[in-house]
């Protein structure tokens, strides 16, 4: 059943850990879990359609390798990401007799994964945790880097830390029981590592992207080099000095836009594909980068059936809406964009320099170009 | 109003920080915040009757320094050291507009500095912070070393962080409004650290005992002695591996007085007396210190009117609030024994070996040795 597992490395010295990415590898996850951790107790968070599919074959595999385990649910969805899910989950922990020497294990999408993370960030000032990925978009970006948190009812992800897992571990079988809609927004944030990092990555995903959704064609090699580009960053820059900060690619419009049509209608993945057109074309006007690389970035996530347009709000909203965002310094926000497919920089601007100017057509007419012109 | 300001570096590499130590010094803090942070926001974390004694001054030094500054207070007493708190916390950060170039300030003794420095650790992954104790327990030892957190109703401690601060600041005329009793629990504190690492200055305290809880004799020079070992011992062990661990001494048994008797009752620092008198007596007992050591630790305690002797509690309960000591590993302890005054290692008990035997005269029973014998 299992095939070639692909095993990229994150090297953080003493906090450095290995993602490994195959198929119906999920069976076999207790021993590595253990060689990574010596743990001999784990407490599985995940939520209940999760924890159904795939909780007994991965109790089994850990207790086969001598652990005791325990398991505790979370409702499905990004509500459950808060406070009082994670002071549930440490009421769950001291029942289970968690200690120091106990690991936590997330299975699930990045909520669970965010979620868990920052329980175990937290619980007795850190214990070991274990990302088990089962989504597309926790394969290839959420369960790696660290980056744990909670929402609060003002936005998201404002509370965390940055704590890493012992190990990441993803069966690519999982992905079988995703939605269509949901893998396309993995490969959105897939192919957008590769926008702003490894042009030769990102041509590979276009030269396969309806096979890809299908689960088809190069999939376990594609997650592994968005692996590998985010393992590259976060080594660099753990702690989001600076470098990481292009992973944002994005993500500030996106950001906008999830908050704008209130979270959970445009899915996160869908909201950064429209980011990234929307930057895309804002590095053309700002002379960043050459003339079509906002075209290959939409092209590219149309083929996903990935949206691309900014949805209808004043622009006055979307200027409201980026105020908030937490990587504004001063009056300005640290803006990604390209220098061309395969290479980012960064720009302070102004909330106003990236709201879209008009209500019709969004960022497409502040930037004076027409949206379809030939490349 | 200054005297000489005595400083303690704490060297954790990008983590390093100064300790200052002064005579009037709060009205100094704000260009020193500014050097140390870079801040150009503060938000004063405090309770109500220290805000009301320090806030003004702290507050006019750095707005002097060129900072904004805005405050809020928590109601006073560790029953404020909890999640509902922090999250008060959080919202007065964002209403605030608290970004992560805003330093958070801790006004206040160890409650205070554990409850922000946890808010300070998780709101937007971390934020800088800076201590400002203003007990002696704090000064000595709570505000140095970066563990942070909160209790939950299960426990002390049971969720937090390592985040060191940029800074400690302590002035040490704000302990004259501290009532007696606290100033000896901060001296327990400082004599503890004597006792599992300095003989001299074990020695230096039992010189001037009388004086130094009048705040008087050699006041600044014995507080940046407990926090200069404070600071060795974790530069050796930032995140609790082994070495730190030693800075537990007393604090087993310590908190299992503090379980038995409801918090509140017996202040932190006076259980910590008693926990080190019997911690001592197991040390002679296990052969591990030599005769009249335990006597030294009582001696020195009666001298700053700390409580020596385990209160009346069946042993069986005893042995249930030692179970539950975060530090149990399987099913031992690893319990701090002295080797001497001035030397500590650990040894690993079950807790009905820490636990004392009989009701009536706590662990001098089981020792099998008279307490009051001659040194």
């Amino acid at each position: 059943m299992t095939t070639a597992v692909r095993s990229v490395r994150v090297d953080l010295a003493e906090r450095s850990y290995s993602i490994r990415i195959g198929s119906g590898i999920l069976a076999l996850a207790g021993p590595a879990i253990v060689r990574a951790t010596a743990a001999r107790h784990a407490v599985i968070v995940t939520v209940p359609g999760v924890g159904r599919r795939y909780g007994a074959t991965l109790t089994k595999s850990l207790r086969d390798a001598g652990v005791r385990v325990d398991r505790i649910s979370v409702p499905d969805g990004d509500a459950s990401k808060n406070l009082e899910q994670v002071k549930r989950l440490y009421g769950a922990l001291l029942r289970f007799g968690a200690d120091r020497q106990t690991v936590l294990v997330a299975l699930g999408g990045g909520m669970v994964g965010d979620l868990g993370g920052f329980a175990a960030a937290s619980y007795l000032r850190g214990i070991q945790f274990v990302q088990v990925p089962t989504t597309l978009l926790a394969m290839v970006d959420s369960s790696i880097g660290g980056k744990v948190g909670v929402n609060l009812a003002q936005g998201k992800n404002l509370v965390g830390a940055f704590h890493q897992p012992r190990l990441v571990w993803a069966d690519t079988d999982t992905l079988r029981s995703l939605p269509k809609r949901q893998r396309a927004c993995g490969f959105a944030e897939a192919f957008k590592k590769a926008a702003i990092w490894d042009a030769r990555y990102f041509a590979r995903i276009e030269r396969d992207a309806e096979r890809l959704l299908e689960l088809d064609g190069p999939l376990i090699p594609v997650i592994a080099g968005a692996c590998r580009i985010k393992a590259e960053v976060v080594r660099r820059d753990e702690r989001e000095g600076g470098l990481r900060m292009l992973l944002n690619f994005g993500h500030t419009l996106g950001h906008a836009v999830e908050t704008l049509t209130g979270y959970g209608k445009v899915l996160h993945g869908e909201a950064v594909a429209i980011g990234m057109v929307a930057a895309g074309e804002r590095s053309e006007a700002m002379g960043f980068a050459p003339p079509g690389t906002a075209e290959r970035l939409r092209a590219l996530a149309a083929r996903f059936g990935l949206p691309t347009e900014l949805p209808l709000f004043p622009r006055s909203a979307y200027i409201s809406a980026l105020r908030v965002d937490k990587k504004m310094k001063d009056t300005r926000i640290q803006y990604v964009v390209l220098r061309g497919i395969g290479s980012a920089t960064t720009a302070r601007l102004t909330p106003a320099e990236i709201a879209p100017l008009s209500r019709s057509r969004g960022v497409s007419r502040r930037t004076g170009r027409r949206r379809s012109g030939a490349k």
